[in-house]
């Protein structure tokens, strides 16, 4: 079989609150050659926006409770403020873009999180990535911008974790492209040592993945890039890669490559 | 020329912000034939938000003026909140919609207004619709929900009013549609007498319109809509009529009906 390569790509919204970062991302994105999708979180702006509304962010174990008005803020974040802003910055570094959460085209549907044993609000668990959707974007040479939210199919909009999301556009679109799913964030990999950059693990495997979580090697925010990672990957996404924005261009940039 | 219909249909914030109004219109326009665009504002909601955030909306002779702290709130009340919140819905009544700012697949490029005689901040002014993108997702059976945003090409989103959205994309897809422009508000048209809903003025002409203003029977918001209206007749656009959304399904509904 002989597919065309599609990258899809993660970005975090540490990327999108620092100029500098932002500015040499989408040098390197719009650089990219072939069918890409961008995929962005953005707790962070949404923490801020939600504090200048006077509303509270409700975390329990670490992980982030949507109640109402915490998922208007959501929306009106990640499918509003960062995308649009997004999109219009692509549009002007040559990548004709086009901004989609889950309720546009039915792009990725949803249930909410039963509220048993922890409530987490209107959190979104993806049931399915519609394929046909994002093929109609990606033939006619455009560039979809996902944002951290789905939808139920009832009228309710959800919010889900940007890198479950990759990982599960990533596996939806597998059965069509050969498709290469990359972690982007502010490191150039998994770091053998977390303050060296240049310890980074080039392969990662579940075994030595265990390992270096025991050792607290990787931690927070790491877990969950990585477990979606292996899952992508367990679901017969071609590669999977986490590193900075070089990687993308630049095969023979150090990164992290994750292997089963 | 046997072209098919498109139906171009434009609602008010006022909509949005009634649920009892919106789920009257969400009925009436799932119920429409053929190909459809929807296009929102949201005004008074983004309003509402710039207050909760201590936002204020400075306004010269009636016009918003849009500052960068307003531009923000615009693209997430009207590119995320409402249009999201929308679009969910929509794929609720069975409508497969997807929301679409003006830089989402470059829907509409505008050029920032001047700053003289007054400067209106972040307010775009229409260069071109893109036919192409909208046809792409109409060919494939989606409705494009559109917001009242552009952005300039050059990386800038801006607030564009969308009665005039509305009008330029209806002249824009007029040469391949036979395209009828709706306004649907609160009221079941142009009124003889502002306060006798049965007194609809079912055709008004620009010598009608112009004795109306002048005897202040038409006034305020109503100007803008009924400006675009007629210039959007004057434009090729098969049909334009203002009214309430029974006049979507209900071709013997009372409604006013622009003739030049």
């Amino acid at each position: 079989m002989n597919q065309s390569k599609l990258s899809i790509v993660k970005i975090g919204g540490e990327i999108l609150n620092n100029s500098e970062m932002k500015a040499g991302f989408l040098e390197h994105f719009s650089a990219m050659n072939g069918p890409r999708i961008l995929i962005h979180g953005g707790g962070k702006q949404a923490t801020t926006i939600a504090s200048r509304m006077g509303v509270t962010t409700k975390m329990i174990e670490g992980r982030r409770i949507t109640d109402a008005d915490n998922l208007d803020i959501a929306i009106m974040v990640y499918g509003g403020l960062l995308n649009k802003k997004l999109v219009a910055e692509l549009q002007a570094s040559g990548c004709p873009a086009c901004g989609v959460s889950g309720a546009d085209g039915n792009a990725i549907l949803a249930t909410k999180r039963p509220s048993e044993p922890l409530d987490y609000g209107f959190a979104g668990d993806i049931e399915q990535v519609n394929p046909t959707f994002l093929e109609l974007l990606l033939n006619a040479e455009l560039i979809p911008v996902m944002c951290a939210l789905t939808h139920d199919g009832k009228g309710q909009m959800l919010n889900t974790n940007a890198d479950t999301i990759a990982a599960e556009t990533a596996i939806a679109m597998s059965p069509f492209y050969e498709t290469t799913l990359y972690y982007v964030f502010d490191k150039p990999g998994v770091l053998e040592e977390v303050t060296d950059l240049t310890s980074v693990v080039s392969e990662l495997d579940p075994v030595r993945y265990r390992k270096m979580v025991k050792n607290k090697q990787i931690a927070d925010g790491m877990i969950p890039k990585l477990d979606n990672g292996f899952y992508a990957k367990e679901h017969n996404v071609s590669g999977v890669q986490l590193g900075n924005a070089q990687m993308l261009t630049d095969t023979n940039q150090v990164a992290t490559k994750i292997r089963l």
